[in-house]
């Protein structure tokens, strides 16, 4: 079953002229879901990740059954605030200002083996600023895996540039 | 591996006064997440559920695992303004104000057997919201699952006076 096939395009959200790639429609279709998951834990099946890190808030409903059916642990990255115990964060460029993510100081050991998901990569900004994060506290990001790459906005391309692993299970190149 | 266990309490968050138990302890432990989730699909593995709503945000660390492991879909509750698509919407009241929840029109179907999950009740009042709005949609709900009851606010009793079924792995009596 092609994963491209339920995602829904929504034109002109959140605002105009944006092409939106709705994942909602392939998470509710059991079959939907149940692929996606599974062609992502295929991949690092043998890489031996302990630790599973899923970008708020999307980006967790993808991260944890990954966590779970590689027999990781799932950890999240939130927006300031949301994070009860002690935090690191890291600032990043929105297309106008600024946003930032945190992680709990204690999510990450030495050598963990990360995977680094979040549903959808576009100008990459938070994904980078995730990977710093996960660095910063020694761990080793595997991989940054993705249910849909926009390859034109360059986030992707930025990131693999930098040296990055990247994977996605779809692209939109229009 | 007793799920309470790997929770952690952090005194006075997000204000004085508050115990805040917090579940990243025990999400980031593999053993943990596989427990949880386990402990969860095994009670309702036989019950035919073919959607899991989980609530923003917490609640789709939970839910979508869950989903995964019984062979449904997955939906998501969230705040007003975050799906893309069409909506419905229902407001609750909070401690101080009020608050508003929403879900895709298209996520519920007739007929739907569903299971709703969030990682906490206190109150209760986003769950009730959420019952209503699945119950709108002519979905089944099956039973409302927990990671923790906080028993003594009496969003739980509440919600089991008013005839909904309620789970939840652990609970904090003080």
């Amino acid at each position: 079953m092609p994963i491209k096939s339920l995602i829904r395009t929504i034109a002109h959200y959140p605002r105009e002229g944006i092409m939106f790639r709705d994942i909602t429609t392939l998470l509710k279709d059991p079959t939907g879901l149940r692929t996606t998951i599974d062609q992502i834990t295929e991949r690092y099946r043998s890489e031996k990740i302990n630790k599973v890190v899923g970008i708020e808030s999307r980006g967790f409903i993808i991260a944890a059954p990954v966590a779970y059916a590689l027999g990781a642990g799932f950890v999240p990255v939130r927006k300031p605030g949301k994070l009860p115990a002690d935090t690191i964060g890291c600032d990043y460029q929105l297309e106008y200002g600024r946003d930032r993510i945190e992680i709990h100081v204690d999510a990450i050991e030495k050598n963990d083996r990360v995977l680094l998901i979040d549903d959808l990569i576009a100008t990459g900004g938070t994904m980078e600023a995730a990977i710093k994060l996960i660095e910063e506290m020694n761990g080793t990001v595997i991989e940054c895996c993705l249910v849909v790459d926009l390859p034109t906005i360059g986030g992707s391309k930025r990131l693999q540039q930098q040296g990055h692993k990247l994977f996605s299970l779809c692209r939109y190149d229009d």
